[in-house]
């Protein structure tokens, strides 16, 4: 049980270096967004896709200084709403290229003038062929049905796009080198500290993961892969959802998961973990500043990423060896999440 | 206990006719829209003001055919993005007028070109002097901490706001005052069901609400109020969200409610209902084809809407009814959750 998903998060280094060796793809297609000049950049997934998409928005946002969505599927596919795309660029992300309605928004995006891009980790899929452009993901058959390498490489070609569409390919694709040695370094440790966790968690029922900013991208993929593989009810929230709500919620029986990444957004987060602690709930941090939530039961430190719009491809690793741990405490396969399939085709 | 919040979930049908009040301001204020003629529209909130923000984002894309987004208050407030937001407006919502990061964004964002609205229930607040213009929610003052009367103001400002932008001001102002008028003849029969749905949850401690497309707003409305006056973890989820990963969490102890419209996003709503209720979970259903739900345990019917873009004014009711009646069972007081406060200052 869990030899697959172990696997592939333990090949996420080598997955990375795969991904670069299309920076040249990468660097052609950037050249395309920049000639577009997009008055939007709509960013449609489903899943971890959506979480990846969640990044997207910080890294187009901070590093060409372009304004990103996540965009509303519903309202093209089902809703036929008539909306002018002609000024738009559309990255459609889907590992499997086969995901129903993300392939049928990009065609009609097509359709109404946007620019389009698929993001996919098979260039002959749907979605490929429904697109202008193709990036590839590079990160090898994912043969668990959880992702791990594909949502990886996902961020990465998000942060490496943004980069080449500001004529910094090669800065960011030399840093994403360097986090994937950093990361395999890290691995050996990151997998003792989360076997502790998930042993300790065997009954937990619920859970809140915390994020803001560049990390609720990961807040919502930790979430994601310990309630597919884990059972767990974890929902994402930013720090400041948190106080408008869900904190009246919190109890000793329920962990509040905090992403600790060192940046601008943090002290929201660190306040945010206070007050869940006063609330009683056990906290668990992780991230590059794990060490600084006061009063975490588990810390999973990370190293720092040369860049910090980087780290999230760090901070999101101890949340999938967790969910790991924590599935095989339960008896349960991480491999073969109970009623999910590898390719969802639910609209 | 809890006199205050049913008070003023009864009190909605009067609150929906005092916005239509100032109609004339939606009319000058939608010419303003108009005249800027935006490539996007920016909405910002936190908790309850933010769920409507979503329901914004179908307003804007379905009635005047423009793209509207939930922005990242981060990018802006924490991170200084630099966008350019000449061609923006910005629809900056807070009941209280209070929330600092909202008038901090609004303050920002007037100063890089956007033209700044502020949706508020206090039009002498500091959010309402940031902006460039004010649309009053005119709720009347609330006291219960969790909103109830100000969600539903704002979502009907947010429909009157798109249709006057698209010059169909009295139309739509017309329509909102039939769905008070609906909401008032339904109230009684809705507090009763609401009632046995509150006593047979009493043990509940987590689940899923799922809408799609322009009831996502309700779903996450509905889950909220679940959440900070009942202590229960409930996570809203578009009905494709479910099919990608938390499907594997559900068991017989796990409700999922859907929320019921008859438009074209329903058949996929349909089709998630019917995959959580194999899972084991027991299903409720509100909304006007509530009736549709096959093997719902509970049914929450609501009257057809004039337009069924303004269902989710009355397909949230029974959700704030439930959670009326549910804190009730708990022994909670509705009125006053646990941790929170009515003026949320968390960043």
């Amino acid at each position: 049980m869990g030899e697959l998903f172990l696997a592939e998060i333990r090949e996420q280094p080598a997955a990375l270096r795969r991904l670069l060796e299309h920076r040249d793809t990468f660097a052609e297609v950037g050249r395309a967004l920049r000639e577009r000049g997009p008055d939007v950049v709509r960013l449609v997934g489903h899943g971890s896709s959506d979480n990846a998409a969640s990044y997207g928005v910080y890294a187009f946002g901070l590093i060409p200084g372009w304004t990103a969505m996540r965009d509303s599927i519903s309202l093209s596919v089902y809703y036929d709403a008539q909306l002018d795309m002609s000024r738009s660029v559309v990255l459609g992300l889907s590992q499997s290229g086969r995901t129903p309605d993300v392939v049928e928004y990009v065609s009609r995006a097509r359709a109404r003038g946007a620019l389009t891009v698929a993001i996919t980790n098979d260039p002959d899929s749907e979605l490929a062929r429904a697109a202008d452009l193709i990036l590839p993901l590079a990160a090898g058959e994912e043969r668990a049905v959880a992702a791990t390498k594909t949502y990886l490489n996902q961020v990465a070609a998000l942060a490496l796009i943004s980069a080449c569409s500001a004529e910094r390919c090669d800065e960011f694709a030399d840093n994403i080198g360097k986090v994937a040695d950093l990361l395999e370094s890290a691995l050996p440790d990151l997998e003792r500290s989360a076997h502790e966790v998930g042993v300790a968690f065997a009954y937990v029922g619920r859970m809140y993961v915390i994020g803001r900013g560049i990390e609720f991208a990961t807040a919502r993929e930790i979430a994601i892969k310990l309630t597919e593989t884990c059972r767990v009810a974890a929902e994402p929230l930013t720090s400041t959802d948190l106080a408008h709500g869900p904190i009246a919620a919190l109890d000793p029986l329920f962990p509040v998961w905090a992403i600790a990444s060192p940046d601008r957004a943090f002290p929201a987060v660190v306040e945010a973990a206070r007050r869940a602690r006063e609330a009683g709930a056990t906290l668990v941090a992780s991230g590059s500043a794990a060490g600084q939530i006061e009063g975490a039961a588990y810390t999973l430190p990370t190293p720092n990423a040369p860049d910090l719009l980087l780290t999230p491809l760090l901070s999101v690793v101890p949340g999938q060896l967790v969910a790991n741990a924590l599935a095989l405490a339960k008896g349960l396969d991480p491999d073969r999440p109970i009623g999910l399939t590898k390719v969802t085709l639910a609209q």
